[in-house]
């Protein structure tokens, strides 16, 4: 890409993708971000609803889900079928010149199929930066074009693997650092890292490396945020210029929700 | 692209893509074919199969499925993600650099949502081949990318709609005939146009525009072969190189099938 500017990749999560006016809504707001810009999203409930009324069962181990192969089918029609062609025609409608990517497509994301010792996930895809192809990206963000992600990826020896939307957020947005200085921005339902998760008012506006172990010692970041604010130091660690956690309403806000800093 | 290079445009047909051994040939086949290159795939039975585990009433008309909201949703599913999925992380396993493609990736594949009467059919789009993305393509095949196209489009207004695969196949092939010469192969489970259905050995090696209306109507062009017709002559009308129709087998084949030529 030629020198000068800057990239925004944006994870959008799950809970808006379920409703159709907040989606609606972000996407607007990212049609308007300047570009370059690339853009991850997860499921939502859609796969699940799916799976239910296929009447696959769910198997959980330590409380995540095995991606048996009925589910894999569910996930990549979901994920890499309705839900990024969804958001494909509509930034489409609002002049962002998206296209839809799993990490097959161009063998953008190379995955490795997880051990299956000492738990077996299943068709689960771990993910590596280094091995995502840049050189398509920059062709890509060079012509235009705004790439949208899903989270299926591949072993490059013909299989479809289930990967964590954050993961190849932060995978991504590390790659896309090695072309351009890159911001990396998670979105979803929420204001940031609330210190009070009943208070939207208590969003804690910087995290360094420093202030992590006792924000997770005193549980005020725990479950579901851990690893994204695993992957935010990842990313940050590896080249991304910042990292944020915002309300998906403030996807073009620079001042709103958390802020990552490796300090 | 620079000067020289043939493109070859290859539409692969359902009962292929329903036979999953059948399919893995035609990719490996497909994939030593020599680039440039674009595959065309149509949907097979898998999305009539979900849409009865789902219980979604099929609506006939005059013979052809109406494709309300519901229908919308699960083509989407299984024709852009699932079935494209799965085909283009099989190709990248054999070394062909595949990117899967609906209509609204990129604005590929601009449609018009079909006028409502005298019947409405819904959620389907005609396409014209002046709209398709030529630039797009031209950038993507020489780059060394293998687009791989289902036949789900976008009214480049926020709505997907259900194209017919043997049009896209046909409108990607004038497209891409702007770009260089251009050869359209329709692959399917049969030998080519067969003079008797039930013999495999009667292939029509020939076919020109004087003789069409002779095998029309003589019944030997009769039903799905008369849109495929259709779209081979418009294809060479409008400067494709030449059209043939043969066994997925016999992709690699230049001798098999039947020909169709404008003389």
């Amino acid at each position: 890409m030629s020198g000068g500017e800057k990239i925004t990749v944006v994870k959008i999560g799950g809970n808006v993708i379920d409703n159709e006016a907040a989606l609606d809504r972000f996407v607007r707001d990212f049609a308007q971000l300047p570009s370059p810009k690339v853009l991850i999203h997860g499921g939502g409930k859609l796969a699940t609803r799916l799976a239910e009324q296929l009447e696959i069962p769910t198997t959980m181990v330590e409380g995540r889900r095995v991606t048996d192969e009925a589910t894999l089918d569910v996930v990549t029609m979901v994920y890499a079928g309705l839900v990024n062609k969804r958001i494909v025609a509509k930034l489409q409608a609002q002049g962002c010149n998206a296209l839809g990517f799993s990490g097959a497509d161009g063998n953008m994301i190379p995955a490795r199929r997880r051990n299956p010792e000492p738990i077996d996930y299943g068709f689960v895809g771990d993910i590596s930066s280094s091995e995502i192809n840049t050189t398509l990206l920059d062709t890509l963000l060079t012509s235009g074009i705004t790439p949208v992600f899903c989270a299926i990826t591949h072993d490059a020896k013909g299989t479809l693997l289930n990967s964590n939307a954050d993961s190849v957020a932060s995978a991504v947005a590390v790659a896309s650092a090695t072309i351009a200085p890159t911001n990396l921005v998670f979105c979803f339902e929420k204001q940031g890292v609330l210190r009070d998760v009943e208070d939207e008012g208590s969003v804690i506006g910087l995290i360094t490396r420093a202030d992590y172990p006792a924000l997770r010692s005193e549980g005020v970041i725990s479950k579901g945020m851990i690893p994204k604010i695993d992957n935010a130091f990842y990313a940050i660690e590896s080249g991304v210029e910042s990292v944020s956690i915002k309300h998906s309403e403030e996807v073009a806000n620079p001042q709103a929700g958390t802020t990552i800093r490796n300090e």
